[in-house]
C-alpha cells in the first residue's frame, strides 16, 4: 500500500513539530516587519524556464519539472528569487527603490534525502532591491543575524565570500561564462583539484592559476586580516581588487554597526546558484552539517530576465533546519500555553446547551473542546486527563436550571457550580 | 517573453493583498485554536493514487499529476482530506479519538481561471476525526460560521444537504457504485435532467425516480420544515429515512445551541467528492457566485485507504475566495498600522552608525527602514514623507558626539534632538 504512505522524499509535521515551524515562521515575518520587508506570496508553480535560466547545474536538473494539461512547460520552485525577480520586472517595474521584499513557503528539489534535506523544505526569504550600496549588504547581514538570534540559536557563525573576486580573475582571463560557471560549480563543492583543471585547459595565464591556488587557502575569523590577504594576492586583477574592496566596504559597516556575529571570510567560497555577482553568504551552527541559510547580491539577475538593470542582495533561510537547529540546540520555543477546558453535556439532551455554553467561552477568547464522542462523564474526564486539560465543565439540568454549570480545576481536583460568565473570570484572572 | 511571466491560473499576491491572506489565514488558525484543532502540515506533493482515489471523475482529471524523476507518479494535492485520511491511518492509527486536525496551504487544479477561481488557491481545513455523532457535525458547522463571522464577513447563508439520503435511495434500487457517482455529479452540477436519464437507463423502480424528482424541487430556509417534507417523500427507503432523522438530529442540536445561522436545506444538494456518506454543507454569501467553503461527513474513506473504520467530519474554505468577498463586500480588516521609522545618515561615514541606531529601535520592537540609496537627506526625507513613514531619525557627527540624533515627526514637520532611548519612549507612549 505504498501508495497511501508519503511520497519519497515528503514529510508530514505533527502538531508539536508544526508549531514549532510556525513559531519560527512568525519570528521571520516579525523581523521582516521590523527591517521594513513588505510581505509577497508567489506562486509554487513557475514558468520551468524562468526558474532554469541562471539557477546552475545542480539546481537545474534536481527540479520536479513537468507540463502541465494545456501543454505548458513548468516546475515547481526550487528558490524564490526568480519569482521575485519576476515580480519586480513585471508588475513592480515602476515602484520606486530600494524595494524590500519578504515571502515564506514551501520549495522543491530532487536531492538525495538526508539528515535536514528533504525534498520538499521552507524557506523565509528577504530581497533588497534597488541599491548596489554596501550599506544594503550591511543590512541583509545584520537582519540574518539577528533571526538566527530571534528564533533562540546560540553559536551561530556566518561565512562569508565575493563571487567578484573569483569572476574578476577569470573575466579579465577571458574565460567564457559556460566555463566559469563549472568552475564555480566545482569550488561550490570543494573540489578544488578538478576546478584548477578545468582552468588549466583554457587559455588562463600561469598566475591565474597560482592566484586561484593561494586565494582557496585563503580564510579565518579575523574578517579584515582575510580581506587584506586577498587584497594581496589579486593585485594584479583590476576587478578583483574592488571586489575585495567592495567586501571590505561591507564589513567595515558591519563592524561600526556594533553588531556582534562571528563572520568567517574564505576566500574560495563559492555558492551554486549562477546569479550571484558580489557577497555570498552562509549561517552556520556547530551541530548542523548544512547551512541554516544562505544569501547574496545579484546585480543582473533582472536585467537578464528583460528587466531594468536592477541591482540586489537577498537571504533565504530554511524553517525546517532551523527546527533541526533547535532540537539539537535543545532550545524549546518560548511559547505560552493557553488553558483549556473541555465541556460535557451529563445527557444526550443537553448536546446543544454544551455547545452553546461552549460558545460562551469561546467568544471569551478562551480554548474550549466539547465532547462529541457520547461517552459518559467519567471517560471523559479521564481523557481530559491524560491530554492535560486545565477545565472541566459539566453540563448538567440540575445546575442549568439555575443557569449554572459545575466547574472543574483539573489539576487541583476542585470543582465548584457556578455561571459561565464566572469561568470567564476565574481563566482570565 | 510569456516564460516570464506567471502560468496561466497563477497569481502574485502583492503586499496588501499578502496581509489580507495572512489575516484570514490568522483568524482561521485561532478559530482552530478556540475549537481544539491542532495544526499540522502535509506535503504539497503526494502519490496520485491517493489523491485520485475518491477524489471524483472531475477533480481527478483535473490534477496535476506528473512522474517524479525516480518514476514516481505523484500529483499537487487538490484538496487536504486525502492527506489528512492518511495520515491518520499511518503515524497517527493509535491516537485516541477524537482527533481534531487544522491544516493551511495551496491547493491545485487545473480549472478553468474565472473570477475567485485560480489553478492555484489557497485553504484551511478542518477535520473531526473518530466520532459518527451528530454533535460532531453541528460542532463543523458552528466552527463554519463562527470563522465567517470571525473575518468580518456579513450575509452568510450556510446550505445544508445529505449525501446519505440520496445514495440511501440508489443503495436500495441496487445501482452500482460507479453510476451513482456519475449521478452525485450531474446533481452536483444541477444537471438533474441528465442524472435522471441516468436512472432510468439502470434497474431502478419508477417510484424512485420520481422520489428524486420530487427530492430536488425541496428546498427551503427553514431547516425542519424542509427536512419534515424530505422524510415524507423518501418514506419507502429506509437508509434514506435514517439520513433525513440524522440530519434533523444535527440540525436540532445546532437550533439548541442558540448559534445563528442562516441555513438553507437543499434534499437534491450534492456535492463533487465521492467520498462523502454524511451531511454536506456549503458556504455562500450573496456578492459570490462561487461557495467560499464547504464539506462534509466522509465515513468510509480512512477504511478505504486500508485503515481501521474511522468515520469523521471535515470543512474546508477558501483564504482567497474569503478575500475576494471582503473586498466585495468592503469589509477592510481591522489591522493595527504600526508606527515607522526611517533612519537617515547625513554622511557616508554615518552608515555604520545608522545601521546601530536602527538596531536600538528594532530591538525595542518598532520598524525601522534605514537609507541603503545613498541619497541626500532631503530625497530620503521626501520618499518617507511619500510612503507615509511616522518618522525620521536623522544621524549627523554634531549630535553624535553627544550621543543623541535629530528625530523628526513627518506628520506633525516638528523635529529636536534626542537620543535613541527618548525616541522608544515617545513612539511607545
Amino acid at each position: 500500500m505504498s501508495a497511501f504512505k508519503t511520497v519519497r522524499g515528503m514529510r508530514d509535521f505533527l502538531p508539536e513539530e508544526a508549531q514549532m515551524m510556525k513559531y519560527i515562521e512568525g519570528k521571520a515575518r516579525r523581523i521582516a516587519q521590523l527591517y521594513g520587508y513588505s510581505e509577497i506570496i508567489t506562486p509554487v508553480l513557475e514558468s520551468y524556464d524562468l526558474l532554469a535560466a541562471k539557477a546552475g547545474e545542480e539546481i537545474r536538473h534536481r527540479m520536479y519539472a513537468f507540463k502541465d494539461l494545456g501543454g505548458r512547460r513548468v516546475a515547481l520552485r526550487p528558490e524564490f528569487t526568480p519569482s521575485v525577480a519576476r515580480l519586480v520586472m513585471n508588475t513592480l517595474r515602476n515602484e520606486p527603490k530600494p524595494l524590500r521584499l519578504f515571502c515564506v513557503g514551501s520549495l522543491y528539489r530532487y536531492d538525495e534525502p538526508q539528515q535536514g534535506r528533504f525534498r520538499e523544505f521552507w524557506q523565509s526569504n528577504y530581497e533588497l532591491i534597488g541599491s548596489n550600496k554596501p550599506e544594503a549588504d550591511a543590512e541583509v547581514i545584520i537582519l540574518t543575524n539577528n533571526l538566527i538570534k530571534a528564533v533562540g540559536l546560540k553559536n551561530l557563525v556566518i561565512k562569508v565570500g565575493h563571487v567578484g573576486v573569483l569572476r574578476g580573475i577569470l573575466d579579465q582571463e577571458i574565460i567564457e561564462d559556460k566555463v566559469q560557471n563549472e568552475i564555480m560549480h566545482l569550488m561550490d563543492k570543494k573540489q578544488y583539484d578538478d576546478a584548477f583543471e578545468l582552468v588549466e585547459e583554457t587559455e588562463a595565464s600561469e598566475k591565474c592559476l597560482a592566484t586561484l591556488r593561494k586565494l582557496v587557502e585563503i580564510k579565518g575569523d579575523k574578517p579584515f586580516e582575510v580581506s587584506k590577504r586577498m587584497e594581496k594576492q589579486v593585485k594584479e586583477y583590476e576587478d578583483a581588487i574592488n571586489a575585495v574592496r567592495n567586501l571590505q566596504e561591507i564589513l567595515q559597516i558591519i563592524s561600526e554597526s556594533g553588531e556582534k556575529i562571528d563572520i568567517t571570510v574564505e576566500a574560495g567560497f563559492a555558492r551554486g546558484l549562477e546569479y550571484y555577482t558580489g557577497i555570498i553568504f552562509e549561517v552556520n551552527v556547530p551541530e548542523m552539517d548544512i547551512a541554516l541559510g544562505g544569501g547574496g547580491r545579484y546585480d543582473k539577475l533582472i536585467e537578464i530576465f528583460g528587466g531594468e538593470p536592477t541591482p540586489a542582495v537577498g537571504y533565504a533561510h530554511g524553517l525546517d533546519r532551523i527546527m533541526l537547529a533547535l532540537q539539537k540546540q535543545k532550545t524549546a520555543p518560548k511559547t505560552r500555553k493557553e488553558e483549556t477546558v473541555v465541556v460535557i453535556p451529563v445527557q444526550d439532551q443537553l448536546k446543544g446547551e454544551a455547545l452553546r455554553i461552549s460558545q460562551i467561552l469561546r467568544d471569551a477568547d478562551i480554548p474550549v473542546e466539547v465532547e462529541v464522542m457520547g461517552r459518559k462523564m467519567s471517560k471523559a474526564l479521564e481523557d481530559a486527563d491524560r491530554r492535560k486539560i486545565d477545565y472541566a465543565v459539566i453540563v448538567g439540568e440540575r445546575e442549568l436550571k439555575k443557569g449554572a454549570v459545575v466547574f472543574r480545576n483539573l489539576k487541583r481536583r476542585e470543582q465548584k457550580t457556578v455561571n459561565p460568565e464566572r469561568i470567564i473570570e476565574i481563566i482570565k484572572s
